[in-house]
């Protein structure tokens, strides 16, 4: 995990210490938390699932109509990376856009710039995420556009403090009795080596790393529901594991008071998707 | 409505030109909409019902466990006034509280200094808002504890942009079939002499104009029932007004497709309670 700033950050076409990176207080990421983000993680010298990741930004931005054309995102984030020495190094990526600056009012301004920052910071991704989690639940009192991946995240950030306060790794959000998806993650299940996961609907964001799990799913022959799995049906389910851009993908050994392994346990499954999502990464490398 | 930028900012002790007010793009205001936020008017050299603001303020401070003493305020607040030369002036003041400034992790950093955002506007409060406002209902998907005022307001920002593409004043918000509350006010309903609104739970926004309203009724000896009004019933509710702090109490006109008064008309009940707030109002000059 990052405890320090970056040491550059992209800033609507300038590159400074991250010291310098300013936004105005009437950015209207800073007044409304209104914008969007996305996480990349640069890989053995390529961003695994770029396009997908891309093609999620417009989506977001067009949700929220912003206009803002990430093509410009094929020249300035080289730029970045090359001053955050990172080229080609194994790297986490972080853009965000917002609204821009404009007098404080709900509807949206007319005629302003949108905000664009960028900052990489280094990152080591293990072949394998070895962490066996231990997690708890607590409400869903998101909104329900999940599928938006904006920075109003005050009920993600309050969702992932209470397993901080835990000494947990992740929280699992149970809205109306049903399982959604983590405070900054998706969470899958196994049963009777069938794969659950909820659907991409308005209730979670759909994550990339959840769309590749989905397709080795495929290609392992492994029959998946998305489906909402009630509460009380995660205590007998036989796997169970997140996934996210940083956390790859991470078994789940206590969920609650529940305990899926002991000592070093790790369900044959989650096993088997994560060798097939090492493999995923090392692909990319040719 | 304003629509240039405020002369003076206060930003953490200091009062700049608002040009020169930023923050870092690591704020996690900008990055996560993770602050508190409060508008008092300052009408007749007062902030009315200032204490209701601040105990809201310290209430919202604490349920997101931001460590900040709104004592402060005694002194900052006629320092902000004095430099935008608005002391004793009729005016809105902002006020943004956020968890300050931390390599962006999703949960509480430890030992940040919260940043302290400040600007005051001149603002013109009519004796009586004597608009007839039209207004629209559209979906309530924001999240679950509206009860905090917080800056993560992309939902409401999205609802209100709904209102102005169709040159409306605000948007009223139907959660489960139920009215709730509008994009960043209030609403009531009458109904035989019988005024209706949304209870102060986790769903609404408890405004102070709202809590005001409710004791002007009380005088009144108007019947009250916090109950949530279904959608359906809207349309046979005799009035229909909404409260805010800028909104001050007006007179809802026209609902979607449904008119509850032709040409200047206003309901007998909506009337007696702008009158009354009025008075408050002029009862605090003294």
């Amino acid at each position: 995990m990052k405890t320090s700033l970056p040491k550059k950050v992209y800033l609507n076409g300038e590159i400074m210490d991250a010291g310098s990176a300013k936004v105005s207080v009437f950015d209207r990421g800073f007044l409304f938390g209104d914008g969007i983000y996305e996480v990349m993680a640069q890989i053995n010298g390529h961003f695994l699932y770029k396009e997908a990741h891309l093609r999620r930004m417009a989506d977001g931005l067009q949700k929220i109509s912003i206009e803002f054309n990430p093509d410009v995102l094929a020249t300035e984030i080289p730029k970045l990376l090359r001053a955050s020495e990172l080229l080609n190094k194994d790297c986490l990526l972080y853009i965000q856009i917002t609204r821009g600056v404009a007098p404080r009012k709900h509807a949206f301004p007319t005629s302003t710039q949108p905000t664009f920052m960028m900052y990489a910071t280094p990152n080591t991704f293990p072949g394998i995420n070895t962490v066996q989690a231990s997690v708890v639940t607590s409400e869903d009192f998101r909104w329900t556009r999940c599928d938006i991946k904006m920075i109003s995240l005050l009920g993600n950030v309050m969702a992932n403090e209470y397993a901080a306060q835990q000494n947990c790794y992740e929280t699992v959000l149970i809205r109306n009795g049903m399982v959604t998806e983590a405070s900054h993650s998706n969470v899958f299940f196994v049963k009777d080596r069938i794969v659950y996961t909820h659907p991409a609907n308005r209730y979670i964001l759909n994550g990339i790393t959840r769309q590749i799990v989905l397709e080795l799913c495929a290609g392992l022959n492994l029959e998946v529901r998305e489906e909402a799995v009630k509460k009380d049906a995660m205590f007998k389910m036989d796997e169970a594991f997140l996934t996210g851009t940083t956390t790859q993908i991470a078994s789940i050994k206590q969920l609650d008071h529940h305990f899926f392994y002991q000592g070093d346990g790790i369900g044959e499954i989650t096993k088997k998707l994560q060798e097939a999502y090492r493999e995923v990464k090392n692909e990319k490398k040719s």
